[in-house]
């Protein structure tokens, strides 16, 4: 893929946050391929607000979002990140992963707050069909009502 | 929403592209809300490629990215652009939009070269399922066949 005029290695150039913040990040996307997720819930406020791919309303607190988090790890295979972009308001980091056989692209949209706790997560995911997919697996997963007693 | 430690108005100071390429991204976002398709015809690369919301494949070529644009545009009512996140390789531009009565987050993933052409376009769309009415919307609208004639 063609790249713009500044070097892929001048992304890192490009990151003004603080140290705090910038560590966040770095433990977000180990802990995250590494599916560790108490390290993961550590990064989060406690009323860290989670925008989905698939509804419009978010999921709000931290166990709430490390329980979707569990849940749709278990359904991705070959997760990984790729690019990285940053401003003043955030963070967006892009990814791949595989659900069965359907190839997605995604990206974190996150913003910190100044202790360097991630208030806001925003992620959005193509193509579209994938993305219900992927939503009624992990609603599937995620309901109370064991399959086995029908 | 919280914001990172870093204020909002450093959003800018990230940005290490060359001018020709901040030109473009500029010239790229008046273009788009203005909805002034030889102005935004003008910053593509000829072989651009346009990964879209619902459908795995990209479209490839000016023209038709120009078509398809000037189509899903026809669509969408209050479309704004927001947030605006660099790196080495490229911008990411956070927008919203209604298509009826269904509000929805969208990005635009661009990379360009080292002309300020835009070579890659890549637009993720939450939720999924408005991203399913717009692309059915837009296909009827692209489909050659006259509605009236039925």
């Amino acid at each position: 893929m063609n790249t713009a005029s500044s070097s892929a290695t001048s992304s890192h150039q490009t990151d003004q946050h603080d140290p705090l913040v910038q560590t966040s990040i770095e433990a977000w996307k180990r802990g995250i391929v590494e599916r560790n997720w108490s390290a993961v819930g550590e990064l989060l406020a406690e009323d860290v607000a989670y925008h989905n791919p698939a509804t419009f309303d978010p999921y709000l607190g931290k166990s709430t979002l490390v329980t979707v988090l569990r849940t749709v790890f278990d359904i991705f295979e070959d997760f990984e990140y790729h690019r990285q972009f940053s401003s003043g308001a955030g963070y967006v980091l892009e990814f791949s992963a595989r659900v069965g056989d359907a190839k997605l692209f995604g990206v974190d949209m996150i913003e910190l707050n100044e202790k360097g706790l991630i208030t806001n997560l925003m992620v959005l995911i193509r193509p579209a069909d994938v993305v219900l997919t992927l939503s009624t697996e992990a609603a599937r997963r995620l309901g109370a009502t064991p399959a086995s007693t029908d």
